[in-house]
């Protein structure tokens, strides 16, 4: 049950590595404090490794990628892979720059990821532009919707098995496979949208839920996505008159402090393919 | 009317390239979600050009700049101007250091700006720094106030022509002028200047509004101040016994989350002089 | 009394010069302007000399240290120290990587530092590593309890000689020496460690706190140490069902907005050893 994944982060405490981006970088720190984990961030090259060696998982996001950052995702990343801790690649803005998608390309090519977690336009990207997926049709719509959903399952499936990682694509849908199975996550609202980070924030959470729970990351993965979902079905319903996306960031990452096993069992809203 | 320029944003979500500092970067984004424009934040050099590409207007603010940041302000600013996107310029602490004001400056020698927006202390120091401003007379006091309003109006004005730019001095009370006309606007609290970034915030809304009323710089520009400061007071309003600065903050994003042009206009306290 | 350091505080508006990480950069500058001072942030080399001139104290905080932004730090230090600014450290990480250890001990060989405020483990790094720390029983444990409180204070005591500082420990119970005297502080709540930054935004405002209570630097640094506990108790306080982490942190941060120092005064729980 995912439930029971959530329960092994905060018996686990976690510690998770992030290179993330300057923009949600508060807020991937607060969400990994409230469901349990402990975070760290570093991104300077001379310092991840030593960063890593500590940590249990690593979280590498793209969203504000600059010379030295990447440098220091590539040398945590192979770190990380010599450790054999779980790594996530967030490839943030993969296909709105030239940058963005040769580092995503390239740190797939270099780095072996266990949990890719994107957009459906970002998993796309990487799909069409990495050498290890080639093969993968990546000729699906630019969202998740009930119409297209066979084929978009298939795509993460193929992708998932090309990739040899867990995929996530988050949306309105959300899909997490592992190229045999793959959930569709309905939680979450729309609203969620209109807050910065959301996604950032679930990228910096599924490392702590992936080292957690080592026997089961496809399960694990789905987890994370299901209770950021939750956290947002939960955050808006506490919404006053007046409230806006600032409040409800706040009132997201409090109803994850305040999740547990039993909450997220019951708003999970779930189906494997 | 102002509510309309608001109102445009809403149905365009205009898409800004911000490089801004990594102080205030998260409001700024969600402020910028708050008013229905779409945030992208890169400051990369290899980076910017692409990004800046896709947006439709750019907002550089060189709040904590760098080496590598300033690299990437003249890059992006020189790809926006060849694409005649609308750029703004906020000279965070421009007069505090020599490294901020010939950073300004010099940005203004080589960037078209569309925009210049900062308190009477920044935009003085560019009108005595800047090249393109020589002749202007920048004897006002440091502060706008009722006493010493005619003397900032003209001051304002003259700065626009020569910079030939829109020109927003942001304060107890805010001057927006094209040269031309100068809008005068009472909108605001004192407890605004108890938050970090509400200057940072209103620089990226700037730009937003300015690509979504094309035809209409001056009054775009504007609507972006008065809607500042009407969220200021709506904000307000709505504190409660015990609260403070941090809960204000989103309390005035959440304002502009709930913002209209109907109460922008309702609240908009301005005359053009 | 320590409520007297708050209204010093209040009354002399202090600029702070803030070498700060960017996870938690936001809720420093916040907090700052909540206890009444003023943030500046600047790590660029070629900026800090001249922010820090215009400033009237230095926060090094060392959470994201970067090549450029360790330049940066003793470039400002070094300025700060010639114009007898008080200065702090925080050697955040200090012992989970050579680079944060290397860089914090190299910065107290080189820079005088005021006031150092870390936890236990960090202040032990630095007492074990440090040149001008020869000598000095590091042999505490990992966290400062009523068990150990003498061991702990002997060994708080003894650095602060050594280093010629005022030492802040925080934790559960909270240690301020000079070497002379020690206030053993017990504010705050637990729960305050699954907010990210609460320990860096003390570091932002005890330089605040030095520089307006220059004749009574140990008891200006308690006072800060116990605000924050203070706010802690407070924002907890005030935190209703369903409120989690994220509306815990903007609770503490009104607190000290609405902190008087007869609040403070009630509020302080120290006694001297």
């Amino acid at each position: 049950m995912l439930g029971n994944c959530l329960e092994n982060v905060r018996k686990n405490v976690p510690l998770v590595h992030n290179i993330t981006n300057y923009v949600t970088v508060n807020d991937v720190a607060n969400v990994l404090l409230a469901c349990g984990g402990s975070p760290i961030m570093s991104d300077e090259p001379e310092d991840v490794e030593d960063i890593t060696s500590i940590c249990g998982s690593l979280n590498i996001n793209i969203g504000t990628l600059n010379q030295s950052s990447i440098k220091g995702m590539f040398l945590a990343g192979k770190k990380a892979n010599e450790l054999n801790h779980p790594v996530l690649l967030d490839p943030v803005g993969a296909g709105a720059s030239a940058l963005r998608t040769n580092t995503a390309v390239k740190l797939m090519d270099e780095i072996k990821f266990t949990i890719i977690r994107g957009n459906i336009s970002e998993i796309k990207t990487l799909a069409i532009g990495s050498n290890t997926t080639k093969g993968v049709d990546a000729d699906v719509a630019d969202a998740v919707t009930e119409a297209n959903l066979d084929a978009a399952v298939k795509f993460v499936k193929d992708f998932a098995k090309k990739a040899n990682a867990v995929i996530a694509v988050t949306g309105a849908i959300d899909l997490v496979s592992d190229s045999e199975k793959c959930y569709v996550i309905r939680n979450g609202r729309p609203e969620m949208s209109k807050i910065t980070g959301t996604g950032c924030q679930l990228s910096g959470l599924i490392p702590a839920f992936a080292v957690a729970n080592p026997d089961n990351k496809l399960e694990a993965v789905a987890a994370a996505v299901s209770m950021m979902g939750a956290a947002g079905e939960i955050g808006w319903s506490r919404m006053q008159d007046g409230d806006g996306n600032s409040t409800y960031r706040n009132r997201i990452i409090d109803a994850i402090f305040n999740m547990n096993g039993e909450t997220l069992n019951k708003y999970a809203k779930f189906e494997v393919k």
